[in-house]
């Protein structure tokens, strides 16, 4: 395929790095005069991360090209991924401008993590085929994307770009409503807000914080997100058992941290079992258990000689 | 070490497991009659996860007694770890009880995820040898230990109480202040509220929600926490490119999600700075950056038979 990537900077390297690694021609668009210099600077500081998960990468590929002007850069394109500044003045401009030179077939995605694709196509005659698809940084690396549809994006667009980033190994979530920060984001948010209330209220250290996360929580969501963890946590009971044990609890704790409470009333806590049943609810709590276990083992002892002193300077300079 | 673990559960037979690996003599009190059974069982099933991580552990091993009555378990003890129900009566009880039969030096650490230790101690004689050892589950597997110590908690307790579970292999954080769900558990408690508001307002599904965090929030919090990851996502200026970046997003963020926000002041912001300057700044951006992608490609290859369902069985059948 060919691709069109609209800004140079982290995340547009990352992504260009990504999709060559996958066999596709890259054309990448900057006004900056620089851009093919510190791409292939990029290309060639990803390539060991690329090659550890088996793919392989030439930084100095001819499949990369920089195109200095908006219209020879999308001519030809058959997937444009937006990388730009988040300015919804910046990005109305840009798609207007991106449908009237691109083909009518191609399909235009903004990597923005915050401005909804509803409100980046208000200027465009074809809105049906723009979408968000939000890679968490850098995109190279961390799998997730954030697939969000705007009010008028096609459902075959959305389809067709479920299937164009799991081809690149992507896990792709599709959200159902667009919501500031989407969903990575704002878990992200809340994390950091009370990381930072902790710390200013003199409770620990922002090291030791950072501590207490990548020793606990960290390694647990690797393996498996807050609604399976509950699940596992929850003795026998499963779920149920969770929100029998910890309702009260939670919502005490979100009072105390100054949250206003999520209220998990009779009716909230069934729909939520439901959907966790329906997901989960296959396989035994054992079953669960054990393969979260084994999968917890094996991050675990990836990381396992950065814990330890006297390995860590080896382990961790031979990516 | 003679450790004497009070409470026969999930967690207390999870800390035998871990101190039976580690050659410590093991006493087990619970008023349950079976609980021999139960927790030779709990060695059976996490025996291969301990061998996994380098320890050995044999389920019959005579190292583990079960006494019927507290006198007679507690009474060698060098070091309790208290493992009972979450009741603040149960625990002023207990301890007022275990410290008039147990030996003047032992140390007595309670594993409770909530109740302080200053409102543990109420009861007590010898408050200054009691403190809160708080693991996260499963204590055998999970590293974190948060040492939460009360009022009355004397600094050479809380220093054995380092010591000692850094010897079993936990990475230790202490608390400088007592406050309800500790660091982690409200950390957790905020990202369940943020889940459950998102799969409640019909944006994604509990599923979907928990592939959004393992697939990228997990595997970035299991190589870096909140704060270094903070450093590292501000491009050359670090964390101060960080804040000048998001903050006002953030806060922006804070109030759609009906938090209350953290006020990132300009003082906020440079004495969040510092502190994170001086745990990480003796390293370039590039090198902390190049470190951290080594780690979670590391993490990313651990995980990735569970992410393609060819190998899926496989892998996950044999821990």
């Amino acid at each position: 395929m060919c691709i069109t990537v609209i800004g140079g900077g982290l995340i547009g390297a990352s992504w260009a790095a990504l999709f060559l690694a996958h066999g596709h021609q890259v054309v990448v668009h900057d006004v900056a005069p620089d851009v093919e210099l510190r791409v292939r600077q990029v290309l060639r500081q990803v390539q060991p991360s690329l090659e550890a998960l088996g793919l392989s990468l030439d930084p100095e590929t001819p499949r990369l090209r920089v195109e200095p002007t908006l219209a020879s850069a999308v001519r030809l394109a058959d997937w444009v991924q937006e990388c730009g500044p988040e300015r919804l003045g910046f990005k109305q401009q840009l798609w207007a401008e991106v449908e009237s030179l691109c083909r009518a077939d191609a399909v235009l995605a903004s990597s923005s993590s915050g401005i909804t694709a509803s409100m980046q196509a208000t200027r465009m005659r074809t809105p049906e085929r723009m979408l968000i698809a939000h890679p968490f940084n850098p995109p190279h690396l961390i799998p997730l994307v954030e697939l969000v549809p705007g009010k008028r994006t096609a459902p075959d667009i959305l389809q067709r770009a479920r299937v164009f980033y799991e081809s690149l190994g992507k896990r792709v979530v599709v959200l159902r409503k667009e919501i500031p920060g989407f969903v990575a984001n704002r878990i992200q948010a809340a994390v950091i807000r009370e990381s930072v209330s902790l710390v200013r209220q003199g409770v620990v250290s922002a090291e030791d914080l950072d501590v207490a996360v990548t020793q606990s929580l960290g390694p647990r969501w690797a393996v498996g997100g807050p609604f399976l963890s509950a699940h596992l946590g929850g003795g026998p009971g499963g779920i149920q058992g969770f929100f029998r044990q910890f309702a009260g609890g939670l919502q005490l704790l979100w009072l105390h941290m100054r949250l206003r409470p999520v209220l998990l009333t009779r009716g909230a806590r069934e729909a939520l079992a439901d959907e966790v049943l329906h997901s989960y609810g296959r396989d035994s709590i054992e079953v669960l258990s054990a393969r979260r276990d084994a999968q917890q083992n094996a991050v675990l002892r990836a990381l396992r000689p950065a814990a330890e002193p006297s390995s860590k300077l080896s382990s961790e300079e031979s990516p």
